[in-house]
């Protein structure tokens, strides 16, 4: 008789620790820490437009647009952000109009060059103005078709590494040019994510908490096969964004052992939808974690005025509070009645405030989050095998027009 | 010995609309097709102000907002509507400094009268300019104390019928009167639902498919909890927000056997969650139903020129190429490379056009939806005890302070 298996062996945390230290040497987003960023400011304190325009879709966009959005209201920032990222011809059509072309830097990011959303928007837009070496700058593999075109046409390039995926781009070039273009400070967004890369990979804080959030997911992902990020800010929407991409698409991959995995994440916003989505919590299946993210200083005194409403009187215990303890309120009265019910997996990461250090050290938990899930499951974080069907049947389609 | 029992018993199409009939007379959405809209017209042809601003929260803002940014870039509107809907004071701040308050109707909208978050927001605004008859609409119940504070005032009022629940409200004095102001064609919004409506309660069409979805999506509810609504345009970024709230609020309950119930929605984008959120609906879990969207006819001809790329001559074969027809075709390839894997429930949803009827045919096939999803699980779609907790928690927490 004869007998072989593959079970997976139980994995210990120093198990999961030890792989993800290997993964250094091939997973490139670990090492966006250390990186240089002075080629990036100087080129950024060169650009004369007025407005950025980034075309890109997916990981070239969302990270970006998740800092942007951060912090755009609160920062006084010298220049305008826009993306062009889908192929809706009305979208395109309104966002191009709402901007003076002649007066815009083209930022045309694509890791593999041959993105199809990409490279149509991109002749688009050169229908309408030449894109040339002083309004257009590429980001992209060094190896890359569209870096060959860049080269062919003298334009200024920032190389996108090959060991960093899409959706973990945006601590490198992808994110930090654009966003020094427009005044954000990228060194403090780097201070952040090393703060957390040390945590962790010191064993402190960070990994204390990642192992532990990623190792009960995983255990109870047959029940909890929902992951809901419920941000206490319109601030996180872009946030949200991003994280739904990082967790959907690194972690729905078939495992070792051919089964299928798969967390699936949701984004909402307190107080939004504390007014829809919360009755679903409380009452509907257990079916969900809840991580809930506040923002401890918002930075902000408006406040909730004196004045009388007749008819009103009995909210008047509402007056004289800023809105910003009113959200914080919101999101703490949400925490107690979820915590009350006893069955609900909830966890509460306050970030210190709308900055970029807080932004980025944010975005850089999830992505090791994010890492030390898939090990735990035995699965590939960083590849998209899934997408690459619909991807042919798509140019044959086109081709067949 | 005794037994008695409370099983449910297997239920036919024909109890569900028997029971849906029923429901006409105490549910007031069915019967907003019949309604006289021509005081909503008359109202809105007087309304002088440029900016119209609603002050309102879940139920009260969504679904205007869905239609509003629907139709937006595609109709020549006469005025701007923007929405104060949430306690971030960042948000209210920049939304505020972005209009001239001098040249604004401020609609405050809230079915009870007394929602925490827009008389915060009103409140403040009165801080700014003195709110009066002449730049002030109150829509509301009756009896509502917000209403009594609009009579004081002599401010103009309309009603929120007392059986039109806040997330099946737009079809009535709240969706469609700030819609009227800004010029879109509410006659047609209600063309569109009373199409479906007909169709549904004689029978046809929406009947069919109505019960057949319907029952597929509860029977095994317990094998696909998620249902993702999948947008091939971002005119439809609005829609998937409503159809969230919709959707999560009515159908996360305690059924009638003490049951928790619940359907997850999830709202995405193509073509732009196509590269990302598509990986985990083809790799991972099968958890989630499928339905996609699409627009026919975009009423855009902007193409892919014929621009040459030096180097990326191999995507040659997109020129020529309208991003109406791209944008299809991807949603196309979508939905192929989805039914070539024979395990993912997928549906397909063809909209006529970027038009009113179109926009509201779609809810209100939504909306029927939900009502007949609610029979199926033995829940009320109607109520949100879930979210009281929360609110009784905050009250007090706010009197403490």
């Amino acid at each position: 008789m004869n007998y072989t298996d593959n079970f997976n062996p139980t994995i210990s945390d120093q198990d999961i620790f030890n792989e993800i230290e290997l993964e250094r040497d091939s997973i490139g987003y670990y090492n966006l820490v250390n990186q240089d960023t002075s080629k990036f400011k100087q080129y950024a304190l060169n650009v004369k437009q007025k407005n950025i325009v980034v075309i890109g879709i997916g990981g070239s966009t969302l990270g970006t647009y998740a800092i942007y959005k951060f912090l755009k209201h609160s920062k006084t920032l010298k220049k305008q952000l826009h993306f062009l990222e889908t192929t809706d011809p009305i979208d395109i059509k309104s966002k191009i109009e709402s901007i003076d072309l002649f007066d815009t830097l083209f930022i045309v990011i694509s890791k593999s060059g041959t993105t199809i959303e990409t490279i149509s928007i991109f002749k688009y837009i050169n229908s309408l103005i030449k894109c040339n070496k002083d309004n257009t700058l590429i980001i992209t593999e060094n190896d890359s078709k569209l870096n060959k075109f860049a080269k062919t046409h003298d334009m200024k390039t920032f190389d996108i590494p090959k060991d960093v995926g899409g959706r973990f781009s945006v601590f490198s070039a992808v994110g930090l040019v654009p966003l020094a273009i427009v005044g954000i400070d990228i060194d403090k967004i780097l201070e952040g994510i090393k703060d957390v890369h040390n945590s962790f990979f010191n064993k402190e804080q960070y990994y204390k908490r990642i192992l532990k959030k990623a190792r009960f997911f995983v255990e109870y992902k047959n029940s909890f096969n929902i992951n809901v990020v419920f941000s206490y800010s319109s601030r996180l929407e872009g946030f949200n964004k991003w994280y739904i991409q990082l967790w959907g698409e690194s972690l729905g991959k078939i495992d070792i052992n051919s089964t299928r995995q798969g967390l699936t994440p949701i984004g909402i916003i307190g107080p939004i939808d504390q007014h829809s989505f919360l009755q679903l919590i409380v009452e509907g299946r257990r079916d969900k974690t809840v991580t809930v993210i506040k923002i401890d200083d918002f930075d902000n005194n408006l406040k909730i005025p004196e004045i009388k409403l007749e008819g009103l009187e009995e909210l008047e215990y509402i007056e004289n509070i800023e809105f910003s303890s009113l959200i914080n309120q919101q999101a703490d009265a949400t925490i107690e009645s979820l915590n009350n019910l006893n069955d609900i997996p909830c966890d509460v990461i306050t970030i210190d405030g709308v900055c970029e250090k807080s932004c980025a050290s944010l975005m850089y938990e999830y992505e090791l989050l994010t890492s030390v899930c898939a090990r735990f499951m035995y699965i590939n974080a960083y590849d998209q095998p899934g997408v690459e069907s619909g991807k042919i049947i798509l140019k044959q389609k086109l081709k067949n027009l």
